[in-house]
């Protein structure tokens, strides 16, 4: 990896959801705290780890409890991408009591995804150190979570594919079919598409692959390919474009692929099976201390 | 369960979600279908079920394509609630083409959440049949989708707990310390909490039990209690409360929880921790025939 | 009342309606303040009572000025809950003057609303004391008002009833009759209702009553009782659940119903009928001294 | 008046509003009716008037059903502007039963509102009826409401003054006074104000009466005159501009003024206190009848 | 002009026009700087004159950088209303490196627009120069840019007419048709306008002006007439009411219009044909320097 | 160009565009039509084209009319992309004549800008014709025009270039500089750009193209070349990258630059130099007939 680390998009692109997720939880109000908690009481609490994992998402996690509007401050302990292991501190909240017990499960609620994200992402990241090839996420994310998602996913060392539809240009398929093969289908692309796109198409074989070159595909797309067709096509290809292999990719053969000559191989499984992490926050209004993960969140 | 089945909220409570999604998804456009599929051209498509499953967030699926705004029907072959095999159709879909392209990752990545978390919980709900104890949501959903996430629970079986910190009230540990005791924080709850919600509190022991009963309490929460201690309490409390009981909670041990004389469990892996079902959408455009599930969404 | 004082919800939930307010009023701008005050000019005001009232909204008329924009300093001499005389002076604001004079009257028209409910509503709850009845609202509050409609009856000293539709189940003639009685009505509510809320209950009779509580009920509502019903159900019921009358109700005989042993007394006029309070803006640009409040507002 | 009614800005205007009141009254979702309304009951509805009133709202109302998203069809049984006498039916409701419900008090929420604006206002233009003078409102409206508030009073028959700060200019004493002067001020304005807009000035005397005009005033304001003084005032300037006058114009006084010769009274109580107006709304599931009106909303 | 400067209005309402702007070319990221500037990077840049031009527009540049949400500071150099010079720096920015090469298009196409515009406008400000006519706008303006094309030409030293249908009462001939000629749309005008509002008519003749002033008009539109119809016109009028003429006005007839005795020359090319200003930004990273202006902006 | 004609895109993403243009001109309400229009009246119009131009922006248009609310028909008479002479009608439009009144500017607004972008983009894709070369846009758009801009030029006939700083990578004088040189940050940003974004550089000499093609750039930027340079560097590059010239094209120079090899020539002017083109509505409500064109739009 280069020496610029992964940029969490400006906040303006990921504040919809934060609100959205503060909306939802605390409405017109938290009707409990209201009722025990003095207004202006002040309180501190801790976010720890409670597995080892890749930090990612304390930025969101500040910006939960300053959209709760009262005076909290968020010291984050380490950075996003930093590895955590059980019982680290991750940040340090303090100041109004009712806006920390009124954002401590959206906050953990965002941490528990985006950690586990980059953490799962990690494991993939490290089964392929040294082989050149470069792990790659998908459009399997979570609906409202695309950025964050993707961040994660950068965050755990993953480089990542479009961000959506409208920034890359992916011939699958039926846009073959459609366009009446390969060769149609690309040149029709070089033609018209915005000069800013690679232009990557689906191949089924070598033949499709190499009729892609000619019309000027610079990336292809080799879909439930085995390894062997993978280093064969790779090796026909050579540096003339890209090649992307994807499909039932998992820890177990992640590897194997890597070694075919391929650089990306995408993986839906980092967006759309990543494991949450364990984390808690450990909350203390005055002198008593509680920790607020052991119940269930209701 | 009751005659009237589970209610999807009204769309207005998600639809800023479902067009989160398809801003981050499609954005400014389609920069792959504008360049190979001619406008007005139509196809058909089909939603179908990869794994055994519960349906769920079909009415969402819909709302995706229409949000898009071409003319596209959607025809639910079953209802949310059905059980679902290997290779059936859960809906039909046809019309624009380029908008059944535009929209076929967003529908997806809501249904393989959707009835994911259905299914998952359904698991749940089937082990503890005839016991007379309700499987329980938390909060502890994705940031954004607590109403669909709860909508989810629901068609899976599970009663929801409350939907956010606005309609329930749950004095948890951290409540009770500041509150002075177990009584003092109920009768300050009792005095003052609007006159619908009822007064949930978490207990550590009999003595606690009986102390919020007498000071008013409808509902009490059991967190991380073994099941001898659940029924030796539930024995005590008898119909004067409702008990929860919380963490630790798996398909290994659900079972014999809820005969302790529980009624209510709550099980936050339900939303954190459901895997996502598998689903795929078959694209048809005139005559030539794809599947837009080989690949990883990119 | 408890020691924990009526909560403002968090401005997030209602500054949607200061942004109408200000934008409905001030919209492009201040057509006439653009011709004779200078940018930059400044000034002072202060907002007075004019008659004796519960103060009530400071922190909603103090959010008037910052979303306007410019440098005005809102100084609060009191707090929501206060008791002010004719005279009294409830704020003083100062800074940029088109900006005040922009605010002026956005900020009375709050005010002059929230006093007035929050003065209203002691009236009955000052006419109840001792009793140990609570003064309650109802949703017969203004569209768009909810929120700060509850938040001066709370203020005044009444008790919130449910927010909305959404945090507290009250099943009356129409739900009864659908469900096929009042014990069904509960039956049905109990099994499937979200845990964190009472199920509340309209009877018309006393059989009505018992039969709601041994089906469940948590509250029962006696709508258009006169005391001798209301005390004769209060005497059946004792303490199996709480009692809530209502309809009717005035100054003239809350007292009464407040002694015949019900809990709640829910009373609509609070927030449909509750009169304007009298308040005024003194504005002094530099030296020169006027009232804002000789006029009409046009 | 014209043959041109008065106009309701269109629904853009004032939807705002009514998906805040929805939002805050139902938010997530009614959690009553779920529990023993079917999905896709039907049923029906009659809005009826229990005194006699201006009619005001109905498309209003009508919005507030449709905003909801079910399938509900709202008759109007007559137009905005008609008198309604107790029992007489405003309007026909029928359709999807918890849409009905969970509309209900929302729709009669606005209702009472609008028509007892449009009421009390019907009753001051009444009073000054053959005179000549005009009945005109202020910016005393409640916040959020301006347009409808306005919208109302056209309704009883009174002629709106500006609807904001942009689209009228008043110079008010204080501007005056920063101006230096009446003609001061009103020169300044006619030499920069936008050129479709009058230029209304606030006179404290005679003298400051005629030195306004011959500054080029279109229009004046003269608040807190005695009948006396308005009407010498009103014989001095002719028709060489408009006269308004203002302050404390209540039903015993306002035809004593109107016959000083003024051209326009305006009043801030016709939206600062107009009472609100008796409605009620009679819901008929299937065959079972019942009152939705008998028991407080809470 | 008289000493209150032209008033940009306040920044919420036109903040949305910059946010779409900032959304539209940022959107998710800047794909480019993440790749080669470093986080936290700081750097500084100077918008500087290519033209001689008036200046208009530096708050709204300000807030592009501002709403990029990173810390960057914009030091206006000079106010707008000022004349610039080609190399005359109009404004120094510095801070965040990514947050400038951000926001540098999207400001500079702000300014551009801004400025021609006001640059245009001035060209005919001072063609009228001694005669007495003021340069009036019109609604000729770019869809969005309403208020902000509106300031550039009051800043260029014009008169804003009505900002848009709400603020102005003009009946053009299709409503004079309607209503059966200009004195009955004058008179229906007159009974029913909001008072604050002039109520201006497009006349065809003579005839039709002195029916116009006896029913009231206080404001006459002469459109495509010449100098001499404008001449004649204007001396019957006198000083009855405001004239305005309109249609075929540019910098070669203007004066000559202006001459005629008529208060009012309205323009549409003033926004819809200013061609752009020239300006530039000059980027300094560190010690490098660059010119960002050099090529096109893609 | 290719059979896929240019895409508008989806109506979501510009009607924020539309309904701040209809909010900004039409606000509160028409203050003029409803004193002489009855409600209900219909009419009919034709919008016509005053010159030839290249037809763009109907389904904009009819946007206008159908977010008014009220039922108005709009029936396009030819398609975008149509050649249009002075007299041709574009479309008709029919219905509720208030709608029509209050769309009337707006409409035509959007229209005379987009029709000028796309007829004045044409001229110079006509003046390539033949050459191989296309013509690109920039992102010199007006802020909050940018789909729609670059809609207009793609209906004009040139290639878009990226939409914003989101989906292409330009690597400018700039980011070379801090990168330390054109090798080393195309180098960089191969390693970590998003998949299927080419990486474009700006070259400032052959040394620096040949440069940037060994580390892999795909598309070079060549700015403020001469023809001679041009020619010189696109016979070094061949086919190994795109090459695009930029600065300083006009009408006069693009064809000689069209010449010399290069593949795109990025201009600019289309979008902030484009005259608005010239159209008009005539309105017939019922029999009368009038232009709205005549006079100006204020």
């Amino acid at each position: 990896m280069s020496g610029v680390p992964a940029t969490l998009p400006a906040a303006r692109a990921w504040l919809p959801l934060v609100r959205l997720a503060i909306e939802e939880d605390v409405g017109p109000g938290d009707a409990t705290s209201v009722l025990v908690v003095e207004p202006g009481r002040r309180g501190a609490a801790r976010i720890e780890a409670r597995q080892h994992l890749v930090v990612c998402g304390l930025p969101v996690a500040e910006a939960v409890f300053r959209e709760l509007g009262a005076e909290v401050a968020f010291r984050p302990r380490c950075g996003d991408g930093a590895l955590a292991s059980p019982g680290d501190t991750l940040a340090e909240v303090s100041g109004d009591l009712r806006a920390i017990l009124a954002g401590e499960r959206t906050a953990l609620n965002f941490l528990q995804r985006l950690c586990g994200v980059a953490t799962f992402t990690r494991r993939f990241v490290d089964a392929v150190e040294g082989t050149g090839a470069h792990v790659v996420d998908t459009r399997k994310t979570l609906p409202g979570w695309r950025l964050l998602d993707k961040y994660a996913t950068a965050v755990g060392g993953a480089t990542n594919h479009r961000m959506g539809l409208f920034d890359g240009i992916l011939l699958k398929d039926n846009h073959v079919a459609l366009a009446g093969g390969v060769a149609a289908a690309v040149k029709a692309a070089r033609e018209r598409a915005p000069a800013g796109l690679r232009v990557q198409v689906e191949v089924e074989s070598e033949a499709d692959a190499l009729a892609a070159l000619d019309a000027g595909a610079d990336f292809l797309l080799l879909d439930n390919r085995t390894p062997a067709e993978l280093a064969r096509i790779a090796a026909r290809v050579g540096s003339r474009a890209l090649l992307e292999a994807s499909g039932g990719v998992h820890l177990g053969n992640v590897r194997e692929i890597a070694g075919t000559g391929v650089q990306r191989i995408s993986i839906g499984a980092l967006t759309h099976s990543a494991p949450a992490a364990d984390l808690a926050m450990e909350i203390e209004p005055a002198r008593e201390r509680g920790s607020s993960r052991g119940g269930a969140a209701r």
